[in-house]
């Protein structure tokens, strides 16, 4: 699917579906509140992809506008109005009147699977423009028979993506994963030179996408100190370094590394890169989440289309008390119209 | 050894050890800059341990204040003057002519050893109060025969101390490490259930010692988002979480955890832990240099002394050139000097 250059065009606001997450945790609260800010709707035209009365149920138990409460909804078996200008929710009916708030179960699971698979027909089928996920568990799924370590792999899948980047996209810093849930007792084995290679290339073909040309890559160490020549591991010397060195040279792509994992994201905040590699994901999402004040987004890089993602979990043990923020939500889908906007594909 | 109730008593300022570091790295110019700071010599006394014809020879590069410059020595055959009141250079007389700025050479690493061991000396005979370390290269230490992966473990060779936890204090978070300079790949093998108690347990007894009564203490997960419930890792079921159990059950200790590694160390900040226990080096040591702003001190808690290090490297690349900031240095002394106060064996 391609995006032509109209994308930045018209004045028509971009279409974002909004997969509404697991039906258990704060998915639906955070993005019933998104829709009802006006942050949201002067970037887009929403659309929630969820269950209709479900969600009209904590519209009403959260007291929120009527704006939010009273939205259109359109059966999941129709196509969305050619003409839309308002929220609506895409309605597919499939959450059991028996949900237990904070619990995994696969019943949720199964819901929570089948907004995400909604989302990615809409935008196959041209009637949305790019989608923005709340969160999902991936126990949950996995009940559900969803056998994917959560959602970047699960859109791979569904979008015939042969590789893809989870990436997490703050004011200033700009991180990318090579690995994501994998325990890390494993991730050694991940850090392969054709592996860092492939995902250098796609990061310095996906950011140009965005309007982003020669950016500077800096890839993190994987061992204390990087490794501090050989005393704390091998695997900077045996692999990270010959990639590193492979697509500076010989594809041109300005990257440099492995840099100790405990400076690297400063430096990137401080502008000395536009984006750091990080070996796995706590290394990532700890400097994310500690240097974002709360406003990284997750985006996939590598699918045919745009993704966006809050950067917070199901929240379990808030579940249904009203108390959660939708900042990110927010921030999710206006970055989600931004990039829409701006991709050229 | 042990310091009586007489530690916070007196005018008399503590006596501070400031190890010199590798002669080939930043540790001369921090050290030379924090001892002409009048915020260091109203905190404490300062013996610098070191080389003083090299340390002069800096203080002329850097056009340091005649303070500094006009240091007062005793060689290292002699014992420090008993009224000591003015800084002073320990001179170990042992750093050779041919010293490569920025390079690692086994000369350097040989120097940085002897200054360490002679500090520890001094503390055991009553000379001094405290230490604080200038950065060491760890394979110049190799070099030269020391075969530590870094300062603490060395320490803790040198005072006989059966367990020691490197540990990080920054303005409103503190941060321990189960495992310090060891390959990631490795971790996993380290994050025992035995080895965890012993770990709390050790740093529930230290910050006691320093007046922090039932410290609520925090355990981060090793596997990215705790490993949810097993699916990205065995770990915090099998070993974890039982060392937890164990330790608030039996001991009392108020511990608890294991919390998902991106979120526990804001929450740290946010007041609800004292202190946090990573699992490895880089998931503790992102955190304290991105939400610390500069101002953390590696405190080697478990010792028979206040062992305080500057938060930085040998920074080899800027090394000799006047550029490095003695801040880390600065805060470093001073939390020696006022960890010593507050001590109680």
């Amino acid at each position: 699917m391609s995006h032509p250059a109209s994308n930045q065009a018209a004045g028509r606001r971009p279409r974002i579906g909004i997969t509404m997450g697991d039906p258990a945790g704060i998915g639906p609260e955070v993005t019933l509140k998104a829709v009802a800010s006006e942050e949201t709707l002067e970037a887009c035209v929403p659309v929630i992809i969820g269950d209709a009365p479900y969600l009209a149920h904590w519209a009403r138990v959260f007291g929120l506008a009527p704006g939010a409460r009273g939205l259109d909804i359109i059966n999941a078996d129709s196509p969305l109005p050619a003409d839309l200008r308002a929220p609506i929710i895409y309605h597919l009916n499939n959450v059991p009147g028996s949900v237990e708030m904070g619990k995994e179960q696969a019943a949720c699971g199964r819901a929570a699977g089948e907004y995400v698979t909604a989302a990615v027909g809409l935008i196959q089928s041209g009637q949305l423009d790019a989608m923005t996920t709340a969160p999902i568990n991936k126990r949950s799924l996995h009940l559900a028979g969803y056998h994917f370590p959560g959602h970047t792999e699960f859109l791979a899948h569904l979008a015939g993506a042969g590789e893809v980047a989870m990436t997490f996209i703050a004011p200033g810093l700009r991180v990318a994963l090579l690995t994501t849930h994998v325990p890390l007792a494993k991730v050694s084995g991940y850090v392969e030179k054709a592996r860092l290679e492939s995902l250098i290339r796609l990061l310095h073909r996906e950011l140009a996408r965005y309007g982003l040309d020669r950016p500077r890559l800096a890839v993190a160490a994987l061992n204390p100190h990087g490794a501090e020549g050989g005393l704390f591991g091998f695997e900077e010397a045996a692999e990270m370094i010959p990639a590193i060195e492979s697509c500076r040279l010989h594809d041109g792509i300005e990257v440099s590394g492995p840099y100790s994992g405990d400076t690297i994201f400063l430096r990137a905040a401080r502008g000395e890169f536009d984006l750091v590699i990080s070996c796995y994901h706590d290394q990532g999402l700890i400097a994310v989440k500690c240097l974002s004040f709360g406003e990284a987004v997750n985006v996939t890089l590598g699918l045919p289309f745009v993704r966006t993602s809050v950067d917070h979990g199901t929240a379990f043990d808030i579940a249904g008390q009203g108390r959660a923020d939708h900042t990110s939500m927010i921030t999710a889908v206006k970055l989600a119209a931004d990039l829409f906007r701006a991709r050229r594909d």
